[in-house]
């Protein structure tokens, strides 16, 4: 199984986070999203736990809350001692929404208004992740104005370091995020920083890309930052507490991804840090690192129910079920993979090749292409595994389709954290 | 200029339906939908009046609800006497609380459940256009269970006719839309249909393709659907009275773009239509149509504000918006152009070129690249033209982003029919 979260009952039936999905479905209806909790926790402290044995009790990881962000996951991640990272007023309204301690959020975003500044300092966020120039001074302009020191990293691009890999360079220095070194723009933001006298530059930030399987580029990425730190610290004499080296550890959506051992990618992360840390005498920083997928996307499977099925000779065929792009974009979006599994008949052979479609009046609305499962027949239950991260927080309403339930699964007893969306939600701004 | 209800104030402003852009922006914040009711009245009346002219009374333009569905959007359609094709119960429910007349709504879908086909009939829907078998043989029991004769269409692939042109007889056979004629299987269909006592067959729908700016696929959609239908007639004595011919006239969303003449198209069409009609000893059936882009796409323009501006010397400059992929996931999705216009700075020259990002934590986040526009400072508002169709429908809540608001304009004054989202519409479903 692509997870160890999915197990097969005596019955045949697919089961996840211990219950069945067959009584799953019938309860809550279909589609619906399904939240392994325990999983989610799981990941927390993986994440928590090695940070700290190798960093300190100053790392902390930062949830990206753009992969999940609802209420009930703020909870979760208060208690499991999370970080945050967020990049809206709307993700800062709903974790404060939830009551997460918000000296432990960090604000993100390349195009912060002052509107959203003003409303994260009255929020009061712990940490601006500030992206660029013009955002600098305007974070030590409202910060001055009401008479706080504001904690601030800033986000750089690491880019053409002659050690990183090409292709992930040219990605980061021609980027809408950042400031790039590669200019020599990141050290005169980092001087601009420590000169404002209503921020407190507490390090620096970088993300070097998502889904990754080697972790080589999260290395790099480390040694490049430490490099700039000591940059820094040689060139105006001050040593960042902290870097941040963003998200981007890869999780299996189908069964030849390879399967990644988050603790010990962490631990070599934490080793090529230290070293270059050594190398340069600098003191070692607390490590900050922002997973979202990592921490919610195998936490997550989507039920549908199969509708019709459209068999064309010699060419396709097609299993149309009662979801689509508006739950889960990702494949029209990026032609992602996912891992597609009739789910009431696991005892059979999966030799049925498909195309799993949407519901939508829209060609590209489909699931996932070239699938082997069961025959399915109308009626019957479609899981879609892997699908916790950028499914439910990139859904939309198009075609005029509610958006699916969210219901968490704790300890094998199911909850709802998300109420089905009713017509009456979907158009309460219309006149 | 892109569109015709573009014009430039005196006051080097950008008009849009002979209102000043910055003004609204001042007045309604960014970003903001404005829909041009003007444009999209002068387009359906193009549609009903030239298709009625061709084929008499019976002719109807059904408006592509996915375009655009909105209750005040419905109320116009009424008033000007256009029919409706609806995609799901969210759009029936939207129509039927704007009053709109069921009797000309059409129900379209690849994978309708027995539920929606419950909740169509209970909202006395005029037309079922049936997809597939599986469908035909639900809507048949549902309607008999009721005592009612259901009024269909069937859904048809035109598919692998010699006369078609070869990409698109490809796409439309490997569909997960319609019957196709080539396998022999729409026969089949229609003789199904015939032979079902609480069905009233009216007649066939196909869809070739979006944005067409070449009409002759239309034509031979028309050739092919005539032939189909005398073929019906020949086989099993039935003559249709209804070809629904589907949507897919282009829209200029850039200068390049030709200008499609509408009413001129139209006419071709129906030549077409009528010579074979008359080479098949036909009665000319009325001819459907299902325009959405061609309704509302140019009748849409969004406001934005420009908030930070990145230039990466040698390699791009970025300028940052406060909306983006969450508003106009278009660019995200298939590449599509767009006109982008510093709105304040018409008599500067154009000659700043820059990618246009939106304000989303994702690097894909882009309005538009290579664009070249007046030098844009914070604080300028950018015009993105061309938005009303697929804008507002296929929006989302991604990075927790409540969905702009859509503002009309009608003889030159601007009203409120749909309100911005608040934070607590967007986490109502919350628990």
């Amino acid at each position: 199984m692509v997870c160890d979260n999915l197990t097969v009952g005596a019955n045949g039936h697919l089961y996840f986070a211990g219950l069945d999905t067959i009584e799953l479905a019938k309860e809550y209806g279909t589609p619906t999203y399904f939240m392994d909790e325990n999983k989610i926790r799981e990941k927390c402290r993986i994440y928590t736990k090695t940070l700290k044995e190798c960093f300190g009790d100053k790392a902390l990881p930062l949830y990206a809350s753009k992969a999940f962000s609802i209420k009930q996951m703020y909870r979760i991640l208060s208690e499991e001692h999370m970080g945050i990272d967020v990049v809206s007023p709307g993700e800062i309204y709903t974790a404060c929404a939830a009551g997460f301690p918000m000296e432990r959020a960090f604000f993100h975003g390349n195009n912060k208004s002052d509107e959203e500044i003003v409303y994260a300092m009255d929020k009061q966020i712990g940490y601006f992740i500030v992206d660029n120039f013009d955002e600098l001074a305007a974070v030590q302009a409202e910060a001055a104005k009401r008479g706080i020191v504001q904690k601030v990293l800033l986000r750089v691009t690491p880019g053409i370091d002659p050690h990183t890999h090409q292709k992930i360079s040219t990605g980061n220095v021609d980027s809408k995020f950042g400031v790039a070194m590669q200019t020599g723009q990141a050290l005169e933001f980092a001087k601009q920083a420590l000169s404002m006298d209503s921020l407190s530059l507490k390090g620096f930030h970088c993300h070097v890309g998502s889904q990754l399987f080697d972790i080589e580029p999260l290395r790099e990425a480390g040694r490049t930052m430490v490099q700039f730190t000591a940059q820094v610290r040689d060139r105006f004499g001050y040593t960042a507490e902290l870097i941040d080296l963003g998200g981007g550890l890869g999780v299996r959506y189908v069964d030849s991804d390879p399967e990644i051992d988050l603790a010990a990618s962490i631990r070599e992360i934490a080793d090529v840090v230290k070293a270059e840390c050594a190398a340069l005498h600098l003191d070692v920083p607390a490590i900050l690192m922002e997973p979202g997928r990592s921490i919610v996307a195998d936490a997550g499977l989507t039920l549908y129910t199969v509708g019709s099925k459209k068999e064309i000779s010699g060419i396709k065929n097609y299993v149309s079920i009662d979801g689509g792009m508006t739950d889960n974009p990702r494949y029209t979006l990026y032609s992602s993979d996912y891992t597609v599994i009739n789910a009431g008949k696991m005892h059979e052979k999966a030799d049925y090749v498909c195309s799993v479609a949407g519901k939508c009046c829209e060609s590209g609305d489909l699931i996932q292409e070239g699938v082997h499962i069961v025959t399915p027949e109308r009626g019957d239950i479609l899981a879609v595994c892997t699908t916790g991260a950028y499914n439910y927080s990139m859904s939309s309403n198009y075609n005029a389709i509610p958006r699916p339930p969210v219901v968490m699964i704790r300890d094998a007893k199911a909850y709802v954290a998300v109420e089905r969306e009713t017509f009456d939600d979907m158009i309460c701004c219309q006149k």
